[in-house]
């Protein structure tokens, strides 16, 4: 990684995105195009890719046949759904019908099963134009790619979703695919200026990638704008559904109107020791703006079950590890039986270590996170949900990803989580998270439509 | 389908199916090989296979070597496991490294990923000899494969596992993967007179095969005795554990000792109405002699909770057909968009009924299941298990697979359920269903020893 800075700051109040929702009235109306708008995103695409290195494979001819369709749709007056004509990234876990998958890793090599993933299918059902794979780090939690910030090309994007976040941050596509089995789609987008939601367990369909399928994966979209968020999480989950055994999102199929929490439950979790102090000045400073707009926020000095939960989300940092551990024996560890010379030394560690925890260990902790997650959602009802950061750092310079740490509770409790990149610290983008109750995603994100627009004046209703 | 009948007639005092267990002694004194008993199953297979179609491909060299390491180990003193060089069937659903998976289904035509799955994985580190692929129906539910049922060629060995049912049958191998997520496991057990455990849901993993995952799948062994169904069962949950989320078996690596059960709960389920006379009649006289032999039975007309279970289990039926209908979204919608001249009229009507279904019927099915979960679970302690058939009638006459009624409760209840194959009728096999409590796999098991054991006096404790 070299240490050319970007030359554009970060700021929140001025940064705008691509937004795809806004387009659609001028596909609608003939004054643009689908077609018109992916040949701007690959304009982006052709000027930073050197530099940014988000994606794996690009299918430009596959997504310009795919955004003619759409086209020639808007001009029947019969666009396919909310997100016709969207131009995707995704994320390097997910099959595609017409990319290799190789998830960071040689071990994948000519192996792709040639379908789509369940979420693929449901963006092309949908009238997406599928633009490439973009890149994650090995296994979705390893050794990391090459992508770059796009705010500073010297920092980290974050991970394991690097790709998905550099390539929203940049500007080169609206909406990408992440998964999350720690912090792997809030930290990127954090990192990168992007909004993202972890909707809840279950509720976006998993199947169809990366054959590990870790208790705790989620899928999801990073996003230009909340409202691409919404509409893409919200449309693949109607069309291919949740995991199986879960239903899909509830909500509208466009953005919620805002609604205005009453009362925020503001967290600390393992995180806060760990956070850099100009990050803890802005996020205070921030709280202080939602106080002065008549949110109540209530914290661990105002609650013994906050002050609880706050302690359980410490104890979390070793459940969760060993819970990935122990999730290794199948498949890691039948790579590191069949290639150990193609699994980096992290991956191999990882493997060894779950060779030595017993099914004993690993039922232990499935009952703590049951108990974790009964805690979690018996705030339900006494607030609108939970506050906290995404990040302990501006995105790290260098390689390493990045700590998870903000990612971790939401990843445990199942419950919807979303990064609003609402702040800024050393010109870098900042995130706020917001967690809601578990299904309970439209809620949660009402509530962030109404931080979004209200407090800092982020127009997101429309786009 | 000819209509050649075999000769021999079903009869559960003298029948002896294989066992692996049986023969472990031999081959730790160094009077037998595993690659001897590999070689009588061959011999068996070669002799039988023309007329019974077990198998959609044989790796018998595969085998062979598996079989010539097992017996390296024997010698040395140090065998992997207590299954270290057992042959075993894989139910083509599943995925291994030297054999194509095809799922009844020209669609995976070239489409292999070269990796074992999760329970592949798990047996060949165990030391078992994968000796091949046995015949499933159409995506596991659909069109019927060529198998014939060992004890009558000219009926059906019953499904979606067919092979694995039919080869155990036939002792050509002792035991064999299946899968079920209506009675793909019980009823083709049932059929050929097989011994199986369809564990408790998610305790065995189910991943690396047919990329369907219903949210009712469940993975397991049929077996020709008791005691090989649960070292199967058993050693491999806990290498490739169970479902990412779920807990491996519990329970000793041999069969549970034998438990003579105080109270069984005798169920009719939607099965009962359809069921044919001589079956229902030799079901009642096997309760007889539990009752006779001092097991309390109860039933519906004894409780009115066992009424309302039992009306449970007929509305079943509907909610089990609206889920599998819907998960059929993805992947199968996909097949029917990309290749619909290779799917049966059978697959095609099931995707085109799941097109109709909404978000809401599904969530709406999913919490009748989670009431029906609970109401099964509250006769814990109140009973040791509940007692019913597994088949309407003796395996029919031609192709059509039978009906799976009595295999839906435990599918739903995600709880543990066997098939004892203790009696028959018209010399076909007839088997006693017990169904167990979630995740008490080990207890139920245990009952079904001692009623094996005790009460037919066949001997299954040392094999």
């Amino acid at each position: 990684m070299n240490d050319r800075v970007a030359t554009e700051a970060y700021d929140p109040k001025t940064v705008a995105l691509l937004s795809f929702s806004k387009a659609v009235p001028a596909f609608v109306d003939g004054s643009d195009t689908p077609r018109a708008y992916l040949e701007r995103c690959i304009e982006t695409i052709e000027a930073l890719e050197p530099d940014i290195r988000a994606f794996v494979t690009l299918n430009l001819d596959g997504a310009r046949n795919a955004a003619d369709a759409s086209t020639e749709r808007y001009r029947a007056g019969r666009p396919l759904s909310t997100l016709d004509g969207m131009p995707v990234g995704i994320k390097d876990v997910h099959e595609t019908e017409d990319m290799p998958m190789r998830v960071g890793s040689p071990v994948f090599e000519g192996r792709s099963s040639g379908w789509d993933g369940a979420i693929v299918y449901a963006l092309r059902k949908a009238g997406a134009a599928i633009i490439g794979k973009t890149v994650t780090t090995e296994f979705a939690f390893a050794t990391p790619g090459p992508t770059r910030n796009p705010w500073d090309h010297g920092r980290t994007p974050g991970g394991s979703s690097s790709g998905s976040g550099a390539a929203v941050g940049a500007r080169m596509i609206p909406a990408a695919t992440g998964s999350q089995v720690r912090g792997s789609i809030l930290r990127p987008a954090a990192y990168c200026g992007a909004y993202t939601l972890k909707a809840s367990y279950g509720a976006i369909n998993s199947l169809g990638g990366f054959p590990s399928a870790p208790s705790l994966v989620h899928v999801g979209f990073i996003a230009g704008t909340l409202a691409d968020m919404w509409i893409a999480s919200h449309c693949v989950s109607r069309i291919a559904d949740g995991d199986p055994g879960h239903p899909s999102l509830a909500g509208p199929a466009t953005l919620p109107r805002p609604d205005k929490p009453e009362r925020l439950i503001r967290l600390e979790t393992a995180g806060w020791a760990a956070t850099e102090a100009n990050v803890k000045a802005a996020f205070e400073d921030y709280l202080g703006t939602l106080a002065d707009a008549g949110i109540e926020i209530v914290g661990r000095a105002d609650d013994p079950e906050i002050e609880a939960y706050e302690r359980d989300l410490v104890a979390l940092r070793d459940v969760i590890a060993l819970i990935l551990t122990y999730e290794g024996r199948w498949p890691l560890a039948m790579y590191d039986d069949r290639s150990p010379e193609l699994l980096s030394p992290r991956v191999r560690e990882r493997v060894a270590a779950g060779r030595e925890l017993t099914p004993e260990d690993y039922a232990e902790a499935l009952e703590w996170c049951a108990a974790f997650r009964a805690r979690h959602e018996a705030f339900a009802g006494r607030a609108d949900g939970f506050i906290t950061l995404n990040q302990i750092d501006p995105a790290p310079v260098g390689m390493p990803v990045g700590d998870a740490v903000y990612g971790e509770p939401s990843s445990v409790a199942g419950c919807p989580a979303l990064n609003l990149p609402l702040l800024s610290v050393q010109g870098m983008p900042l995130g706020v998270q917001l967690m809601g109750f578990f299904r309970e995603d439209h809620r949660i994100v009402a509530n962030a439509h109404w931080l979004v627009h209200a407090v800092r004046g982020i127009d997101t209703s429309a786009g």
